[in-house]
């Protein structure tokens, strides 16, 4: 099964009719996560029919209102449609803090646990070992602490060969094994080799989040050789000292960081709300790191 | 000119792709003000093509989230677009705490002056005495401290009499004296009595806002008489434990207070997201109080 993304908001700080500010929805296997919250993320999970007590993970990226303000209200939803499921909520520490003040000037006492893990931002962090995947953070530059996330799938197990399966007529419970790398013992005591039964197994996928932040080699480390980097590029070219005022990056400015790190393809996104149209963005883009795609809300992608 | 209401959102805590969570955009004379600010309201101002920034005074009536959270998003895009008014708040005391710590996290230091008046919840308080109305709020009764307000129109000026205007040719610079109530002294001496250049003022317009609230007598009061009341209505009177269970109020239930209180009209929202038609909510109170009207977003009004 791919890795599924969808994008719930591909703009920035000031929101807009069609962009929606920073959420992403991501799948690994039967995992959903959300990957920041910007207000309105809930109704944005309505409109592209995603069910929000889904949700098993939300990482916050930094504490911007537009990554994050729509999660009081989304908890708060989740709460009031009866959610009873632990929810895993990771990101700055003082996250924990606004969302309890929240919840107690509210009077809202959960019926369900959250289950809060603070990130450093000075530092990597090991964040799950999940059961398909691993995720983890860690530091990038913006104006304040900020962090990317890494997703990282896990090695698959081998894939059995169909003629394999009828050859040999394997029964069902050694095949986990097999898929494992055990050879097969037939039952007139042959050895079958595992080469013999397998083909590779499929490539664990990795996707990496960079938002907001400006270009920086000290996180090239963390994402290299990913599959699918998305990487914020908030401004063109010619707004450069813009850029560097805000911390934030250029389309070409994204599109140089995916080719240091080897990037297999690269998304970019959090566009400034003066741009209508991103053709210009994703342009400069391009003639840097050509499988550059821009994102817009209700974008769907399988990794 | 007439009072002016766009109703932002209409629906309750769980907001739907049809109905944002409350907010209303009251314009009285010259002066815009917000009442309540619920997670979206700022985009449904983008949508219903209001501007923020015209904005000079918010009013919070407490603090459940979808009457409060889209406040820190709006404060931050008046920020980013360069507002240098001064904007007034009235909420809860806690509201301001609420606010600094997110501008703190943040590091938002606000280019304009958030000037925060903290309303008691246990006792009627006069709010303002703005140059056209005054505002003031009352207790009403909900399961956190909560309160109604009533806009009140001032007294407006006596109309002049167009044919009197013609009869005396009356200078401009005594026009406003005669409107306060002066008799015309005309350059030959003549006393012209007041009542013959002058038509009765207009009816001072009142507005009142009470959401959310179980029905109660306590704050009929506050409210009687007054030309348009906007009363919660989320729940059908089937519903009617789920309603005393929530503090909130039926259809039939807030048709009674306008009834009691006198209203000359009344506007029933903040639906249970159960209703995706809201006719029987509605019938339900028209029984009662026949000049009853549902709201929706985008609702526009001239009271």
């Amino acid at each position: 099964m791919p890795i599924r993304l969808v994008i719930l908001g591909s703009g920035s700080a000031t929101p807009t009719l069609l962009r929606n500010p920073s959420a992403q929805w991501l799948r690994i296997q039967d995992t959903d996560m959300l990957i920041d919250c910007g207000e309105g993320t809930q109704l944005q999970m309505q409109r592209y029919q995603l069910r929000m007590n889904k949700l098993k993970a939300i990482f916050i990226s930094h504490l911007h209102g537009d990554h994050y303000l729509g999660l009081p209200g989304l908890i708060s939803s989740m709460h009031l449609t009866g959610r009873t499921a632990p929810l895993q909520l990771f990101g700055p520490d003082p996250l924990i803090e606004i969302l309890k003040n929240q919840f107690e000037v509210s009077e809202t006492r959960l019926n369900f646990r959250l289950d809060f893990t603070p990130i450093r931002a000075n530092a990597a962090s090991f964040l799950g070992n999940f059961k398909h995947f691993t995720a983890q953070s860690f530091p990038i530059r913006h104006r304040i602490p900020c962090t990317g996330f890494l997703f990282r799938e896990k090695h698959h197990l081998l894939n059995i060969r169909k003629e394999a399966l009828k050859a040999y007529r394997i029964p069902i419970p050694f095949l986990q094994g097999i898929r494992e790398g055990n050879d097969y013992l037939t039952e007139s005591g042959e050895t079958i080799p595992n080469q013999l039964l397998t083909l590779p197994p499929n490539h664990p996928v990795s996707y990496a989040y960079c938002s907001d932040t400006a270009p920086d080699d000290t996180y090239i480390p963390f994402i290299k050789d990913v599959d699918c980097l998305y990487h914020e590029a908030t401004f063109t070219t010619n707004l450069l000292s813009r850029a560097r005022e805000t911390f934030h990056s250029t389309g070409a400015e994204a599109a140089e960081i995916a080719k240091k790190a080897g990037a297999g393809r690269l998304l970019i996104g959090h566009f400034s709300s003066r741009y209508g149209e991103v053709d210009q963005l994703l342009q400069e883009a391009i003639e840097i790191f050509p499988k550059t795609e821009a994102v817009y809300d209700g974008m769907e992608l399988n990794l």
